[in-house]
């Protein structure tokens, strides 16, 4: 899954990214670059909305888990458990969310715990940043769940 | 401010809100209670998308102390220090983000602080319905920031 295909999947199926005019930068075994401009998620004092940041940051971790699944051909849904964010500064303009994949270590033991038991956790750590700052920092836990068929 | 005012106040100066559908069920002193339908904020398993679903919990919660110090004619900005959120279960229809105002000593101890020291903090919590379950709770620590002037 490129950063165009990952882009146009979330436009099309989760459609508040389109209204937030997410872009993907980067999507591949490093990790996912998410951005958003400023305006459409703006808040009263013209400073990115806490609740975009926030979001910006779970899709970035659960893009991470979901395309690295789809990589090794693992058909399991990606679901977030839980998460924790700390705001540390305002962002003035266009945000970016960067989600490094995990190690291979954590990433190995986590495909191996959904293709073996059905069910797998991974915890991701994303950082926001907005013009050379960082806004917010994330860490999300996420289940991967193992599925039969084609759905 | 009213629930009607509470929500044109969102709309116009967090525009995600408007394209949340977000609407202000109650506003006052006992608390405030914010809804959205699925639709805009679905994912991409008809569920609604976990970002709306923190969105809808962090606005709940940074409204109680807003419109908290509004009525007591404190002048200070809102702004979210920290959040955790819990996923319990899909929402999978119109989602309702209901904040209890917080005990009379807490408020008391919290606009005292921003009153004299010029800053406080309250923690929040915050629970998600949807179709009578529990989808989500978040907890958030929110901070005063007394300022002079009408800005």
């Amino acid at each position: 899954m490129s950063a165009s295909e990952l882009e146009a999947y979330l436009h099309e199926h989760i459609p508040i990214t389109a209204a937030m005019l997410l872009v993907v930068q980067q999507c591949d075994e490093a990790g996912v670059v998410l951005a958003a401009p400023l305006p459409p998620n703006s808040n009263h004092r013209g400073t990115v909305f806490g609740g975009s940041l926030a979001s910006l940051a779970t899709l970035a971790a659960w893009a991470v888990v979901h395309t690295g699944l789809r990589r090794e051909n693992i058909t399991a849904r990606v679901v977030v458990q839980s998460s924790q964010i700390e705001y540390l500064l305002p962002a003035t303009g266009e945000f970016i969310a960067t989600c490094t994949a995990p190690s291979e270590r954590d990433w190995m033991r986590f495909t191996e715990m959904v293709t073996r038991k059905g069910r797998g956790r991974l915890k991701l750590s994303v950082e926001v940043t907005s013009a050379g700052i960082i806004a917010a920092q994330l860490t999300g836990s996420f289940v991967g769940v193992q599925y039969d068929g084609d759905s």
